[in-house]
């Protein structure tokens, strides 16, 4: 079958809200929708390779129970019997947590993480684990592009940006600490949220200052309602507030004004894709909404300014924070881990306390710039990524590490590093892949960020180029 | 041998700061000193029974290895040889971390803790594991208090306190969340840092928002070169800053004015333990320090106020950031958990995360007045317990469990709650056996509470009632 060019305007992603209403009248069950994923997971899963385990009897278990919940009129949650995919950073109970390392490998905790263990309390199906970059990071795992696989799905939540943007799941649990939610996400054509920093409980995963637990999903609504309902469970960080917003999904929300976010990613835009943005930018002006650009506004361009060094100060960062953890890895097992990797702790091996305490006086500087943009603007707009996937073939043994072999996460850092909130939307194609437009709001505006994607992805035609 | 009461005033601890002058003259080497520490083990563990795990070779050759350093002029810090005992909590690369559960029997995870990783960058001779109460919580170890095996030694830090009470080591790492360094530091005779919250790099122990590594030991000058030490070398906590003052212990400083913080634990004071602290505080008064009390200041009264709830809110908050892993560590080990644990995860699980979030705006409403205190008063005194070690002959089988077989942290979780810093002297007896006086800062004073705490070592006369 010839592959035919992604064109967002004829995509029809996997949702699982609007089905409910049959589980209900018995036209449909939870059992029958995953078995349909199912399906599609065995038709694509050998070109995608989404996912570092399944367990289906699991699933089919869960899903049988949730069938019966609902035929009773009794579902635990609006998401009871979604299935969803476990980015495998996250310990599950029932499947080997190996973090796309082979120092992990059969790492077998047997413990939840507080986001799994709260999804299996809302009635969720877990179906898998899904593909991750090596610990996380950029040294990528085998899953190609959904969409064409001599491309990357971006990292490192390959796996569920992938299963979600081939059908395979409606929703998956992805993880950000640079841009590995939103990036791959933007390359696959998904609906994603990264919550404002601490909004949703990491669990076991409390060693860095910028990652958060997020949300991939075929529909904004789904995106939204998972979060929530992990959030209704496990609350957020330790000592920090969980994620605001309805029970629901928040209702459509057409901004009065909108920054457009340039960042060190503009350079970085090839011509289709920023052709593509601007044409977002002139249907969001049509539709009465005041767009910003950076020359508009002394606090719009001074927050450039401070952004402008973010992507070397939040890698500084996460790899000092990171460092012991992996130390440790290396130190247990030497073959086991990348050379990618190795070279990141190498380089925070270098860095002194002091310095890292001065990256944190400029992270704490660079959020005043954001927090006093404030009362500007209802959100900063920006493309989710500098283009569509790059092409990707793996290393070449022999030549030098390929540096991006996920993408450029140039236009994720700055919503990382201020611990913002950021929804995606898939809203243009470029060279017949997705690449999504981001909407990134105050912290603890995840509703409000929620809310103007909807309405966007509602009132704004999708750009092909 | 009869057992004498302890008198502060004649009870000689063991230090290192003043030793290390004969490493550089080669009248004494670290190996000496670590073989003197290992004779006092041996002749006091059957007893005291303060370490979990002793890894005696290894200690030799990192203390041969000091030696090395010291006599060839080039030590690697000033702690460099100083034998050190890490509570059971700790991950080390050396020695299994069983934190006092038998459902962690065994468990030998090889890799090193932050803080652990720097005390041997630092030079430190690792001597062994010290007993803990179990998972940090209350039930309690084998341990004995070293002045009268009949009473307990305070916990969570059990064997750190007691180790460094019975002379066998100059210094130990503790943590606390509650009380579970102040306390059992009063109780065996230590002075002792709990440090600003974030202070000190807690490694893969980031899962709650109130507990912190410290340092117990025998002289203040160890405790404060140890902590700084390690902080120099790990940092503070992601996103936090580190440990903040001099690179050697600060100077004695005497202050102009401290208050007295009477908290939930005044009405627990026993009449001898209240009339040694008046003691304390008349010296202070004759020494020149004028002594607030809680009417003399509408800020101390609504101080007073505000912390009058923080036991249980400090216990709800601790309850409900450990439920995963305790609920995950008792679903694979339904038999390897205490009782007392259990009841713990029981409780949180009744919480919603919004009750959560409540608690934590109260405290940040408590540390708010806290903060108000800072311009009015250097610190705040206090006990550092309601009282020596009480007595303690294990639980009675078929009656209910003690409620505090570890002793009351009353007076401790004040601190905690605000993560502030805290220091407590060991300046007072009584019934025979020590109990401290604690000097707390503002976050981040830690070298200034340091600096009061050690004036007041050399310039208050130690009390026996």
């Amino acid at each position: 079958m010839p592959r035919l060019p992604y064109l967002p305007a004829d995509f029809r992603a996997l949702t699982f809200h609007d089905v409910t209403p049959r589980f209900v009248s018995g036209e449909d069950t939870p059992r029958d929708y995953l078995e349909r994923c199912l399906a599609e997971i065995s038709a694509r899963e050998p070109e995608v390779q989404a996912w570092a385990a399944l367990n289906e009897a699991g699933a089919r278990d869960a899903a049988d129970a949730s069938t019966a919940r609902w035929r009773d009129g009794r579902p635990l949650s609006p998401i009871d019997g979604l299935p969803i995919g476990i980015k495998d950073l996250l310990e599950t109970r029932d499947m080997p947590t190996q973090m796309g390392a082979e120092a992990y490998r059969g790492n077998f905790p047997k413990r939840d993480n507080a986001a799994v263990w709260a999804l299996r309390l809302a009635g969720a199906v877990i179906v898998g684990k899904t593909v991750t970059a090596e610990l996380g990071g950029t040294h990528p795992g085998p899953t190609t592009n959904p969409f064409d696989p001599a491309h990357t799905p971006g990292g490192s939540s390959s796996g569920s940006a992938a299963a979600v943007g081939a059908r395979m799941v409606p929703a998956a649990i992805g993880t950000q600490v640079g841009g590995s939610i939103i990036r791959p996400a933007s390359y696959c054509g998904n609906f994603a949220l990264k919550p404002t920093q601490g909004a949703i409980n990491r669990g076991e995963r409390q060693a860095t200052s910028m990652s958060t637990h997020g949300v991939h999903a075929g529909g904004i609504e789904d995106m939204w309602q998972v979060a929530i309902e992990v959030a209704r469970r496990a609350g957020g960080d330790p000592g920090r507030a969980p994620l605001l917003g309805p029970d629901t999904p928040p209702m459509p929300h057409k901004p009065l004004t909108v920054a457009v976010m340039e960042g060190e990613g503009w350079a970085e835009l090839d011509e289709a894709a920023q052709g593509a943005f601007e044409r977002v930018l002139a249907d969001l002006r049509d539709a009465g909404v005041t767009v910003l650009r950076r020359g508009d506004h002394a606090w719009l361009e001074r927050f450039e300014h401070a952004i402008s060094g973010v992507q070397r100060m939040a890698a500084d960062i996460t790899g000092w924070e990171n460092q012991w953890a992996l130390r440790n890895l290396i130190a247990q097992s030497p073959g086991g881990v990348s050379a990618r990797t190795k070279a990141v702790v190498t380089a925070a091996e270098k860095m002194t306390p002091g310095e890292y305490e001065a990256l944190i006086a400029q992270r704490h500087e660079v959020r005043r710039y954001h927090r006093a943009l404030g009362p500007l603007i209802d959100a900063l707009i920006a493309p989710a990524s500098p283009g569509p996937a790059p092409k990707w073939r793996g290393d070449v043994a022999g030549e030098a590490l390929a540096p991006r072999p996920t993408g450029s996460s140039v236009f994720n850092t700055p919503s990382s590093a201020l611990g913002a909130p950021v929804v995606t939307v898939p809203l243009t194609a470029v060279h017949g892949l997705p690449m999504g437009v981001q909407v990134m709001g105050q912290p603890h505006a995840d509703a409000r960020v929620t809310a103007i994607a909807r309405w966007m992805a509602q009132a704004i035609a999708s750009v092909s180029l």
